[in-house]
């Protein structure tokens, strides 16, 4: 089966944006076995994309087309898809509908621009958009065209993701299922790893492996069709990684640390300086966070340090804001305040500047977790730009969180 | 001019990479004036590669291919071009004593598959690799393709990076430099900002227009030759939008709220519960964000917003964490804890369940500001996953609070 994606929008050809869904959907069609053969990018421009679309309904089996649906003047995929098929445009009724109620839960006017949205093709499905307003449209052996699918959808990632999995991959016929083996690895370094799993990697040389290291964590991962083989791996790199293991299979470092707190029955609070509420976010986007994260302190003044966390001024004054004395008493401080088992606290200087009173040199720093048994700190040096420094330490923070809870 | 860019490689069409040269490439045509027409990226597959090469030759200009001159069994990029343009490869001595010497300084032996990387086609200029092994291709006007010029580039970034910069970019020429306005709108969604500006686009058509939404804000971007109908552009859209607009050129919302907080000489406190620290991670990711916004608290839990903000216990229990009094309350408490000029603060439920007390339905939240004329208040209901529904408050309360400031 020859698949192709084509990603409508003039901003996909210039240095702004590039096309991320694409490579999303090809995950997609790995786990179902199936892969793309060709990929195209291409402006919103009438003409060029008649001819390509032309030229794909020739050669492909599989058409996935994203961008080009919504309610503007720039958007016209289903239109020129319906034109080369034939196929006349129809008002969905219910389509009509669900666009009206969207714009009726946000208390704004619809702009009746919207209703050229619930124009479906006759001899197309429309697939709903429960995230969105413009419906995707799924053709399976067009009149004229037999066997051939094309599928439309928005060019929103999050539209797209929640429509191909709700209406395009029940629909596509998987071919032998190809099988991912997932390990997260964390604060042990890229080349590290790569040198460590070396030996392993060869005894399990028929899989497919590939090292993707990013801002601090790395990610192990193996392909195959042969499950029986990935398992056998599995086991032995478990053994071989130990602690440095974050998780196996889909697994984050924030929902691993959320996970393991909660088999506990343990709580924890933070008080973040130099990352900003970088660690609080991450928490708090995996579904169910409140159960063990109470809440902390973004404590990034002075005020902020004794006001939130109650640190008395002159250990300020004497250490420096940017020390391991501060971020140990900060970790102690939002535990105590919250009742929490656990306080993560971290603080540091992530640039353009120096620090004020020059202690904290570019890409310092400290992080401390009071636990249980007493409080545990580090310091590290980062290169790299702000928000490197940022995530990197927000990503090592989680991770000697993760180490020291074990 | 009609360029094509042509990205090469199987890894390419997978969900491991991406191309990325193009984006780059993109980047250095926009500085000449020139844009790219299509993108394409396809496997390392010989008669996929020989269709899509004659399809480019037909239609563009100058094609861009990167990837596949390796020394490998799968790189055939420079063959199958010398085919289409009935080009003989010949040895070329330098480039091969090039390569020797590539080896030889690394005390390295050099395969001899390595040799096939010094053969050029007949017509075609090599461009040399100071930083690899395999040279660049250029062919300008090849015979019987008159006007047509074609470049071949090695995959490896780093190594494109150069030769675009040594050889390319000084053979191509200029076009007239093409301006771009960027305006951030907030709050107004898409369909409304392209009908409310849809007499205006009209009187400046002969602009390249386009409008981009992401989770709230939206962006109207226009492009052309002619800056001084860019200005005049600029100064009927900025009349037209008002307050609606949140920028023009390349800020963000983060840094347009922590500008004018600077200009005034004001500061910010922040009590996030439903968005979890994710406004405080946006503002403290822009560089200098310290000297106005003064941290807060995540309010992730009941504890946390009485003992953080020092919000009264009865409050809770009276009008349940998700409400308008509470939310105005935990504005004001934290303003006054750091003694801030500004509050701002969220609660909500962003789901995936229900809140405990059933009182407020998944997708609602409530956004405060308080600030020193007085407190201010948003209900609002976004439908969507967790994290959509996260993402566009937090849009939405730095949004209030810009507009609350003005």
């Amino acid at each position: 089966m020859r698949i192709e994606a084509i990603a409508i929008g003039s901003e996909l050809l210039s240095s702004e944006r590039t096309d991320t869904n694409s490579v999303w959907i090809a995950q997609q069609l790995a786990n179902l076995g199936l892969s793309f053969h060709r990929k195209s990018a291409v402006g919103d421009v009438r003409d060029e994309l008649l001819t390509l679309f032309r030229e794909a309904l020739h050669r492909s089996d599989l058409i996935v087309c994203t961008g080009g649906l919504g309610p503007t003047f720039d958007d016209f995929t289903k239109e020129l898809w319906a034109e080369i098929l034939g196929a006349p445009l129809v008002e969905n009724a219910a389509i009509k509908e669900h666009i009206e109620g969207f714009f009726r839960n946000r208390n704004r006017p619809c702009p009746p621009t919207n209703f050229k949205q619930a124009l479906i093709p006759v001899g197309a499905e429309a697939l709903s958009n429960p995230v969105g307003t413009a419906p995707g449209i799924f053709w399976d052996s067009p009149e004229g065209f037999p066997g051939k699918q094309i599928v439309l959808l928005p060019g929103v990632p999050r539209e797209m993701k929640r429509m191909w999995e709700d209406h395009v991959e029940p629909r596509l016929q998987p071919s032998e299922p190809i099988h991912t083996l997932r390990m997260l690895v964390g604060s042990i370094g890229e080349s590290a790893l790569d040198e460590r799993t070396t030996p392993l990697r060869e005894a399990h040389g028929h899989l497919d492996w590939a090292i993707l290291a990013s801002l601090g964590l790395v990610e192990l991962v193996a392909r195959s069709k042969d499950a029986v083989a990935l398992e056998t791996a599995r086991v032995a790199f478990e053994l071989e990684l130990g602690a440095d293991r974050i998780c196996t299979g889909p697994g984050t470092l924030e929902s691993t640390v959320l996970e393991r707190l909660q088999q506990k029955g343990e709580t924890l609070a933070l008080a973040e300086s130099m990352t900003g509420g970088r660690v609080a976010a991450l928490l708090t986007a995996v579904p169910g966070s409140s159960a063990a994260f109470l809440g902390g302190a973004v404590v990034y003044s002075a005020k902020a340090k004794t006001q939130l966390v109650g640190l008395p001024d002159d250990l300020l004054q004497a250490h420096g804001t940017v020390s391991e004395t501060v971020t140990r008493a900060l970790a102690e401080g939002i535990r105590h305040q919250l009742g929490a088992d656990w306080g993560l606290a971290i603080t540091g200087n992530a640039g353009p500047t120096e620090d004020r009173d020059g202690s904290a040199p570019l890409g310092t720093s400290f992080i401390a977790v009071a636990g249980p048994g007493g409080t545990v700190s580090l310091e590290s040096h980062f290169p790299g730009q702000r928000i490197d420094v940022q995530v990197r330490t927000t990503n090592q923070a989680l991770d000697f969180l993760r180490r020291a809870m074990a």
